[in-house]
């Protein structure tokens, strides 16, 4: 007797979203034996575990924790034809392996997107509303108005610009809940496929051309071979005086020291931001404590039933996949291959 | 020879706004001698000047500095006929005298409206999405995303409602702001006129059933015999756990000492309070150091400019005056006469 194809998720996966995922299987009919890998450090499949695993849900619940011992069980499983995966940015050499022997690969691009958007606007607003000098002075119990002689007014989000850089579910987010407050939005996107809530539509190929009125530069593109190291020092160069930058997309977008520098000498505004070269964040970079830097821990899409939308996301590619039908969020080419997700 | 009529304004007002005045008074042809008082803490007209005022604007750059000075002048000028004030609230016994013996009062709404919506719309998103804890992180260098186990996840915004209590200049763009977040929101308004973007519009006598599912309180009403003490204990005490109040009215419209024991038993979630009971906000209040309370000096409405476009506003009332047409933004009751300003 042929073994039956396996589903691979987690056991805490399991505990919370086993009897949604049994209602699923049972609705399609799908004939597959759940398999549930433990969350302890360190648990992998066995091998005739591993020969029956066609099916896997890399869940949330695998950070931190148990992610190694998932993945690796994974590059062992011969028959594996399919990998939902919590996150968006599938990139790094871990994934290469598998997507060579053609093993499809869906994201959850979609399920968090407005809570990233909420967090970055959260920020613009942190940084051009006076809520740094209110903050401080609260600690002191000082009450700190801003001069009323304009000397240290904040700028007005009405005269500013914003670069989206990267229109998917986050960047479009981003751009028309800041159209909503008044500023004016150059979006920049790859295809041109699908209308955007944006004053400007510009290719890749401009950017240089939209640096130079960009207030905001907000990075929400997926890591590429053409996105890494797309912010170098030249392109900070040419925003202008007191720019502020947001990262909600991966730490290898933007030169990190050159953005550093330019902190530094306050040459640039300020910055939020949620990746970076290394993660965590040395406890020695200097981010930590420039005054105009706002830091989010990779976390920026932390939001109730996060876990719910992504496994809803995989249970509706699951019906898909029992019809026969394409499967959405499907990741056509790896993003960046030699970076570490 | 009978004096040129008077039109009282600041040194500092004259500095910045002189000559921008001057044309205006050319294009009307409107003649008046324009009549500068020093911004010196204790400057005061002397009685010939007092007889000449008609017209005063009374600008921002008396606060702090010589207001004082500034309103008891007028308080003896007997053929006084109208003053241009550039905040909106307009209250206080202070008034009282000049209200009563007929002096056309205009305030600046709608100048500045924007910029207090901004602000209380980040408070919104500062205390919904995770920033405390990441600011708190920040300043230790440390790395601490919200768990992926959901326990200590923030609320979703899309899940919650608002109530907007006052749809005036402020609370109208809040309401429209909280709507592009994905907010449900209820407006309280006394007049029915014009619409607001908002999904619930309810008379004041409708307040208490909208509490209890108030996620989100927003206090944006001026101070009147009506709204002061509104939201008394009883009223906070409908709200459901967890709820954030946001004011940016008068301090009067609350019982700050009920909302403080609410906050500091956890019973509600937060508070951005832009107005007190007493200000500036005593040293020792409880308020500046419990957790999830962000306050501002009576400062929501910070912005560069903010100057011209009050000044603009009296402008506009200047070529109004000059051609008889009504007034804009004319103060047709005190608001609440017992409480100072």
């Amino acid at each position: 007797m042929t073994p039956r194809p396996g589903l691979l998720i987690t056991q805490s996966f399991n505990k919370k979203h086993g009897e949604a995922l049994a209602a699923v299987l049972q609705a399609t009919g799908l004939d597959v034996e759940v398999i549930r890998l433990s969350n302890e450090r360190g648990a992998t499949l066995d091998e005739p575990e591993c020969e029956r695993v066609q099916i896997a849900f890399l869940s949330g619940d695998l950070y931190p924790g148990n992610f190694r011992g998932f993945f690796e069980s994974l590059t062992r499983c011969p028959n594996l034809k399919w990998v939902h995966v919590f996150y968006v940015g599938i990139e790094g050499p871990l994934w290469v392996p598998l997507f060579e022997r053609g093993v499809l690969l869906t994201n959850s691009a979609g399920a968090n997107g407005r809570y990233i958007a909420q967090t970055a606007i959260g920020a613009v607003l942190a940084l051009s509303r006076p809520f740094q000098r209110w903050s401080t002075a609260q600690r002191e119990h000082a009450w700190h108005p801003v001069p009323s002689d304009q000397s240290e007014s904040p700028t007005d989000l009405a005269d500013e610009t914003m670069l989206v850089v990267g229109l998917g579910a986050i960047g479009a987010e981003v751009a028309r809940l800041a159209k909503a407050l008044g500023l004016k939005v150059v979006g920049i996107r790859r295809s041109g496929a699908g209308a955007a809530d944006v004053d400007v539509l510009a290719d890749p190929s401009r950017l240089d051309e939209h640096l130079p009125s960009a207030n905001w530069l907000v990075l929400a593109s997926p890591l590429t071979e053409e996105t890494r190291g797309l912010i170098d020092s030249r392109r900070l160069a040419l925003l202008p005086d007191g720019a502020r930058v947001l990262n909600v997309s991966r730490g290898a977008v933007i030169d990190e020291e050159a953005l550093i520098r330019e902190l530094e000498s306050g040459r640039l505004g300020g910055a939020y931001l949620d990746v970076f070269a290394e993660e965590p964040l040395p406890a020695e970079s200097p981010l930590w404590d420039l005054p105009d830097v706002i830091i989010s821990p990779h976390n920026s899409t932390a939001s109730i039933n996060k876990d719910r939308r992504e496994a809803e996301l995989f249970f509706d590619n699951l019906r898909r996949w029992s019809r026969g039908t394409p499967l959405r969020n499907q990741v056509k080419s790896l993003g960046i291959a030699s970076v570490g997700s």
